[in-house]
């Protein structure tokens, strides 16, 4: 009665949200700053996530005719310059390379020498350097599409960073399609989006929002940007993924030219779509709780650990074999593509050792002692609702492709509901500010849908006052008067205002 | 009758094996030089190779219980610093960021802008900055062994590259180990060169031999370097894998330390140990021949094309039903633990259309024509041997998976008897310079066995005087009285001399 619960983690999400994610991404051992300004060390819980996230939008990719390649780290900055608004958006956050040794500095240390005679830029994405490619490779419209995909670390030098969300180096795939039309390349933006969508939700968790972008929030360089926006807890907006129309922007400064059906030389139509290791940064957001991490079965690194009761000092060979055993029923079991993956821990540290496990988010901890054994029984918890119970033995095995589904449900659902209790419409300009000025902490916001008039001054005015900003014009917002929220002048559409990471 | 074949390669291996090398590199759209100097474009008929690779090393990585993590791009110059012999061999080929932005050079361009208190290296390796992050989690004996690998790009500036084989830009994996004890770090080291032998002979059916390399030879920094080496068909070594005991060296320069069982403070016994895209180099060096690339069915993109015979202007359904429905029976069927993966090239280009497949290597070639349909056969053409016959369709389907392991042992050993074919024991200086001095081109050499004394000096001797070096003291070379191949002293046994890659 009013006692303060114990919570595994310190500070809880209404007391520091953003204390409690850092708390969160340690207590799980899923990655730690480094030595090196703004780059994190990505540790094998939380890497793991990424290999699944990995192997499985590329699948994904894959079944729509995309092929993987790799293109170099380093962009030559007369590549870059190629394109005037491309370059302009990067340029303030480069590593530049600008020697290729190192030599004495007369005082035992080193010092950078062979100076290049052109700065190398390490990619912040690769338009530029695949777009010289793509130009050597199209010469016909028989050589299109040109439909590439690559897995590769980036660099965008961050003032202020944050594990998975914001920092200098990050791993991502970026995208790059060429194609003959107009339309065929705007499919494609929205096809590659739809996956990015499908991914997020099915296998994060994550509901999302999809639209465009407006002019000031494009990528520098693109014709349309399209995004998926997604709520986390403390109610601001992530951007999971992007998936950009390039006109011929970039088929101009780079010359991706072809002759076409009717022999006429034409320039092509590009695209190119990313997601990267934020999207972890926004599971994280998404579904953990005061007691740590919560990871949705499908990605997670192991979907059971078992941890058999051990006696000091005793036989523990019986339990020890039926562990083995469970273990290696549960491997045997297929789970949307891959296997059951269990981890045991025989540690003797006591109660520490269920904790553990819970701030890793394992999606279910299974006790298993000499009773249970003997009763053909297990001892289960869920992560995601932390209900335990008995549960007889082979139903568990049985079943727990059923239990792990269900638990995905539950977080999908939960994430959802959470959106759509914090999505308003809103008409009045007062009752606008009053939500966000006085929003922070743990309940910063909401996903606002407000009348807009499309100008970029009212958009700038807005992110001033109130550091929101307009995360995308959704797909799904109809056609229907109104008047702009900031200027009240006519307004055919209402866009998602909210504050965003 | 003395007429000159014609091959799909120009050059042939006999006329410029060099230059055959390039031709099929690009002939089998693998790969390509890019505007960065040194740097290649992996294209996707390449990378395909490479996520094959990944694939099947990670999961053996992955039963010896390695973890796959990530780490910084960028290294400090103070961490490299710390171990002199380490930062001393990388020095001289270090891409170097010294800067974090452009700024405008006054002339319409840009130049590099906010210079960084210390420059930042791009890894070449990460032994220092891994060292690091093992530094903090290790306290306790409990804490160890530590057991990780990153699949990652790395840098090294080459004055002289060739693609796959020496490129300033390469992809790797390297994988890091700390231990308690230098027994569990020395049979780290020799598990991992295990593994790497298996690989590479049982996936890239490349034969090899297992060996350490001399002093002059190993890792900078490590107390052992063990190898595995191939022969090329130009007789010439290449090596294949490295696996390096770093004893307490890089402990000490990082100050990996843990209270031991007696609680004691103790550094800890390191390992690396890595491979790169070079194996795709080797591959294509081992198998292709002057028709082009030939690829080893258990790392092949695609393990056989469809050719459906097309009339032009004809009705083609039939054809192109028959040909998707043996596409879908060939891909229900798993090889070596994925798909068998099928291509259909329905282009109307004459025999140009086989020829782009016999150049890219792919296993198996299938002729299907309305008659092949009517008798229910196929007609076959594999690629290691050239041979083609008409089959009856259902046991091309029922024994695909042997005829594929029969290239995959046909290569293995073509490989293997030319390696024994050109592996001599030379006793005599004379011999042995006679060998070496008149090898050059396609016959560049052997690998001979010879007596050595152990002396640096007389290493260095056959070096500069025939470019020959020690490829590495083989494991199974025995204890045998013999006398120096360069000084006559006394030696113990007999080494490994080669011409190298």
């Amino acid at each position: 009665m009013g006692k303060k619960i114990k919570t595994a983690i310190t500070p809880t999400r209404e007391e520091d949200y953003a204390q409690w994610y850092q708390e969160v991404v340690k207590a799980a051992d899923m990655a730690e700053n480094s030595p090196v300004r703004g780059c994190m060390v990505i540790k094998p819980w939380g890497f793991a996530i990424w290999e699944n996230i990995q192997t499985q939008m590329d699948a994904m990719f894959k079944e729509t005719g995309v092929k993987n390649a790799y293109f170099p780290l380093f962009i030559p900055l007369s590549y870059l310059e190629k394109e005037a608004e491309h370059v302009e958006g990067f340029a303030k956050e480069c590593a530049v390379v600008t020697h290729h040794k190192l030599e004495s500095d007369g005082q035992g240390g080193l010092q950078p020498a062979g100076k290049l005679t052109e700065p190398l830029i390490v990619r912040p994405t690769s338009e530029t350097i695949i777009g010289e490619s793509m130009a050597k490779w199209t010469s016909s419209y028989r050589d299109l599409p040109i439909l590439l995909n690559q897995w590769a670390n980036v660099v965008r030098w961050e003032m202020r960073t944050r594990m998975f969300l914001r920092t200098s180096e990050f791993l991502w795939q970026e995208g790059h399609t060429a194609h003959a039309t107009q339309k065929e390349a705007e499919e494609r933006t929205l096809q590659m989006l739809g996956i990015y969508s499908k991914f997020v939700e099915e296998h994060l968790a994550m509901p999302v929002v999809l639209g465009r972008k407006t002019e000031s929030e494009r990528f520098p360089g693109a014709d349309d940007t399209t995004c998926i926006e997604a709520m986390m807890q403390d109610k601001r907006a992530l951007q999971a993924g992007t998936s950009h129309f390039l006109g011929q922007n970039f088929a101009k400064s780079s010359d991706i030219k072809f002759q076409n059906e009717e022999g006429q030389e034409a320039y092509a139509w590009t695209t190119s779509w990313g997601t990267s290791t934020r999207m972890i940064g926004g599971m994280i957001m998404t579904h953990s709780d005061d007691d740590g991490l919560i990871v949705p079965p499908r990605v997670a690194p192991a979907h059971v650990v078992i941890l058999p009761i051990i006696k000091k000092g005793g036989d523990n060979s019986q339990v020890m074999d039926s562990t083995n055993e469970l273990k290696q029923a549960l491997n045997a079991i297929s789970y949307h593509g891959r296997r059951i993956e269990v981890e045991i821990d025989s540690r003797d540290i006591g109660g520490a050792r269920g904790w553990d496990w819970v701030k890793k988010g394992i999606p279910l901890r299974i006790e298993l002692g000499p009773r249970d054994i003997a009763n053909n029984s297990v001892f289960m918890a869920r992560r995601d609702t932390n209900k335990k119970a008995g549960m007889d033995r082979d139903e568990f095995v049985n079943t727990i492709g059923d239990i792990l589904d269900s638990i995905q449900e539950t977080l999908f659902t939960r994430a959802l509901t959470r959106q759509k209790e914090n999505t308003f419409s809103i008409d009045g300009k007062d009752e606008f500010y009053r939500l966000f000025k006085k929003s922070k902490g743990f309940n910063n916001g909401a996903f606002v849908m407000s009348h807009w008039c499309g100008s970029g001054d009212c958009e700038a005015k807005i992110k001033k006052e109130l550091s929101v900003t307009i995360r995308c014009i959704p797909f799904d917002s109809p056609k229907e008067e109104g008047t702009c929220i900031s200027c009240n002048e006519k307004s055919e559409q209402r866009v998602l205002f909210a504050k965003a990471y």
